[in-house]
């Protein structure tokens, strides 16, 4: 166990996702798009679920990788690599590629450039998350903060748009999102204390449409929720892709812990971080937020997925989102209005009672210590019940597949002051750790947040997870292996160690009748760089990307 | 096509072979024990050949990865792993590696620190070829020339000898052989104007036990090769791994090009480069040599593997030395004396008119040319008709697997002075590339040069050779992809496609009912640092180690 002087990396930075390759209707149904890959999220609900069946609980075992290709990079590879006839687009923090999906041969590589003091700066993982397509291009975000678009043909730069200065702490790694025509993007750094916001860009000429801020200012009725001058450094990043309902034209987006996150230093609710927001993707809008974790003292912040999905509530066929939340709760919303359907603990806290009928929760004794500036132990730790990997919703079962963490810490907030570029934290912490598994696949129930199955792992998975109507759950260890799970039960069907660990989002499609499942490895991200884990230790780095069907 | 100012490489640094885990009875059956692989070449004879069947001509097919293990490094991968009991020890120039052979856990890692000015100095590649066991130790070489006993079992150092200042242009990438209780080591540098050596350690306590220069001095009556002071800087360098004949007791080392290039600076023969040495493990003391090719202008060095076997010469079994070498002759040589049996031409060349029955070669017009300091267009290049990668002798067949090259080279002697630490090259070269491929795999009868059958390949292979009693051989492109081909021939059988290109050893070994097949991928040697071959830079470099088996 490490003493952290500032956890934080947490809750790096926030971006957002979704894409598509020639127009908006391809995109819109992309989840049902067997033979291509559109979007981060596999489909505009981030489902992450694929109806094929080739690979299925009995022929599983027969998986073997057919090519691998090495990203020569050594840092935390978690992005999620995209498919359009018969080409793999994938990226690292540093280069953007294509690569026939079928042979593993690389069709281009274009490398990212970065100013040398770019690694000093970027606070959470030297890292990217994926990209979008789009009418023939190709869109990603950079470190230091551009919006780029590449031909996906040739990997030529088209256009490049700065987004703001990196050397204030702003940082990016989220795959964008194209939605309505529009590409969206988010931000990180809320622990050097940005204020964060969400972009829309023309997708042809990377003009700027829109900004939306994460962070109610003094001309939104919400900026009340901010003393003084607190919201200009109050966090709130965007970093993790954005779900969008073409029907309901509205995209979907989490926000980020406050800035700093001692609750002491900015008392109020914080609006809008902790937060999921629906927007208007063509203007950035706000038509409704929800807040999870007003004056979030713990860095339970709520970038990671909001997956949407049709849900029976009372036997009446409902909109939904869903947000595996890092506060410990399951969270089903109404996404026409934002209202609380159901919000129920789906791992170990001990920060809240409960939540009421508004979706507010009810700080326990803990909590209040905390807005007295007291020390205490609390769960789950900065980390969360789950980070940002994503999770996968099956539709057939009508469970949520998700990689858990189970572990506490010890909190104590302290006084930080502003300085542009420097951390801006303002929380002392050390992980507390069970003498146990520190984390678990779980299938939950989304309207009651309880396990119809569990799977521990002694050192937590940080990976995405994969279903499909084969009954398959995919997903993979930090120590390498790629695993396969029976969606009924979660006995273990198969795995294949890797070259390193795992933290990427395994995806799959079909090609010329054969199934394919792919997913980067490489080691490097939050846990690994955070949580001291000394049996991580003779995990190599070096990553690559991977490629298996069943064997001929 | 790039022009070359200063081309070698070619000749980088040489080296020793092979060792024991146990004792010397142990590593004199090396090649018979199926379970493990205890040294450099597969067995003390260096023949690279398993009597192992369960993956053969008609299973192979069914070959799959089963682990995978990331170097963390994005060097030229060209390290021979070793397997004793279940474990494989394996090098990179950066680290030294132990791994559970089974799953591809890592059981230690144990990295070597470099002087921040070793990548400068070094001549011609960073990389590592592989390791000795013997006794409980693990014996490796460095790029800034020390030898380097670890604990088997922790990897921790036990002793350390510094051989001599890398400042002067030396380095080390040879794996050491342990021969007679001895650890013998080579030297590389010849294109820094070195003057080469093989050296004898102590097992047990690194002592310095002998050393013998492969340039002859004023103390040797063959010093009289060398006018003036020039055999100070004469080359000869020893990268490559000897064999060692245990019943003879006698080493078998090969030596490389002339310090430097341009034989107009040293007229004479040059003795002891470009020869193979019969050495006394004990002593060092010369038994006999055999040189190639006299005051070499071409870099035509004679480092490669020095392969043993008892074969049929006109109806009698005799012990021999063979040597495909890079001059484009096929040597065969009787190990008990060192006197020629056969020398045959198996690939293009145009130096010499063919070879008298001494074993000199008769200098062709072009090579009469250039020792009158003219400029010629010769073949084969400076890489040879074969460089430093390992051909497979096959006793079934009688054929020996060799990953042949087709290129030539312009060629200008041109004067240099020697300085300390700076290239040493003295010739000005450029390829002359044929339209079609650049390499063949060949069988090849050592006794007549001639081809049974050849593979051609656009992008010449240069990873080693392995073969089997199945009826396999196993050889890997740069361009990634492990193959099998059928031994009779040469009818490919099977490929994967690794993360990068392949420059490995293949080694195959039995545990527990299973054959496996290992090799290491990773590009960046000397095709790919000198031959301007655009094909290569789409692919990525990323070193990893690599374990086949059949699909269950």
């Amino acid at each position: 166990m490490r003493k952290l002087l500032l956890a934080a990396t947490l809750a790096a930075s926030l971006p957002l996702a979704g894409h598509a390759q020639t127009a908006q209707e391809l995109m819109a149904g992309s989840q049902k798009d067997t033979a291509d890959v559109l979007n981060y999220g596999m489909g505009y609900n981030l489902q992450r679920y694929s109806p094929l069946t080739q690979i299925n609980r009995d022929t599983v075992k027969h998986l073997v990788p057919v090519w691998n290709y090495s990203y020569d990079d050594n840092k935390s590879e978690e992005s999620q690599p995209l498919v359009y006839k018969g080409v793999l687009y994938v990226t690292t923090n540093s280069a953007t590629m294509a690569i026939d999906a079928k042979t593993g041969n690389q069709i281009w590589k274009t490398k990212v450039e970065y100013p040398a003091e770019t690694p000093r700066i970027v606070c959470c993982g030297i890292i990217n998350r994926g990209l979008a397509l789009y009418d023939g291009k190709v869109f990603r975000t950079t470190l230091d903060a551009n919006v780029i678009a590449l031909d996906a043909k040739t990997g030529k730069e088209i256009w490049r748009s700065h987004v703001i200065d990196f050397k204030d702490g702003y940082s990016q790694t989220v795959a964008p999102l194209v939605a309505d025509g529009v590409v969206i993007t988010g931000i990180s750094g809320a622990e050097y204390g940005i204020r964060g916001f969400i972009d829309g860009w023309d997708p042809d000429t990377g003009k700027h449409l829109w900004r939306t801020y994460t962070v109610a200012g003094p001309d939104d009725p919400n900026g009340k929720t901010w003393p003084g001058d607190t919201y200009k450094h109050g966090g709130g990043s965007t970093w993790i892709t954005g779900s969008f309902d073409p029907e309901l034209h509205t995209v979907y987006w989490g926000t980020g812990n406050t800035g700093s996150w001692n609750p002491t230093q900015h008392p109020g609710d914080n609006l809008y971080t902790c937060s999921v927001l629906a927007l208007d993707p063509k203007t950035g809008k706000i038509k409704w937020h929800f807040q999870f974790s007003p004056n979030d003292p713990y860095d339970y912040d709520s970038v990671a997925e909001m997956v949407l999905a049709n849900l029976d509530v009372g036997g009446k066929p409902t909109k939904v989102v869903m947000d595996a939340n890092r506060n410990g709760f399951y969270y089903v919303l109404d996404r026409t209005n934002g209202k609380l359907i159901a919000a129920n603990q789906y791992g170990h806290q001990t920060w809240a009672k409960g939540i009421d009928e508004d979706g507010r929760p009810i700080p326990s004794e803990v909590t209040d210590k905390v807005r007295k500036g007291e020390a205490v132990d609390v769960w789950p730790g900065a980390m969360g019940v789950k980070n940002w990997s994503p999770t996968s919703y099956d539709p057939q079962t009508g469970l949520v597949y998700a990689n858990t963490l189970y572990f506490g810490m010890h909190y104590k907030p302290v006084d930080v002051q502003y300085r542009a570029g420097l951390p801006y934290w303002g929380a002392d912490i050390d992980w507390i750790w069970p003498k146990g598994p520190r984390g678990f696949l779980k299938a939950i129930d989304p309207l009651t947040g309880k396990s119809k199955w569990e799977v521990p792992s002694d050192i937590p998975r940080f990976s995405g997870v994969l279903s499909t109507a084969g009954g398959v759950v995919f997903t993979g260890k930090l120590t390498g292996e790629l695993e396969a799970f029976d969606a009924e039960n979660g006995h273990k069907l198969w795995q294949f160690k890797t070259g390193s660990g795992i933290e990427g989002q395994p995806i799959t499609w079909e090609q010329d009748g054969v199934q394919y499942v792919a997913v980067s490895s490489g080691i490097g991200g939050v846990y690994d760089l955070f949580a001291g884990d000394e049996r991580l230790s003779k995990v190599p780095a070096g990553g690559s990307l991977w490629v298996f069907a069943l064997a001929k």
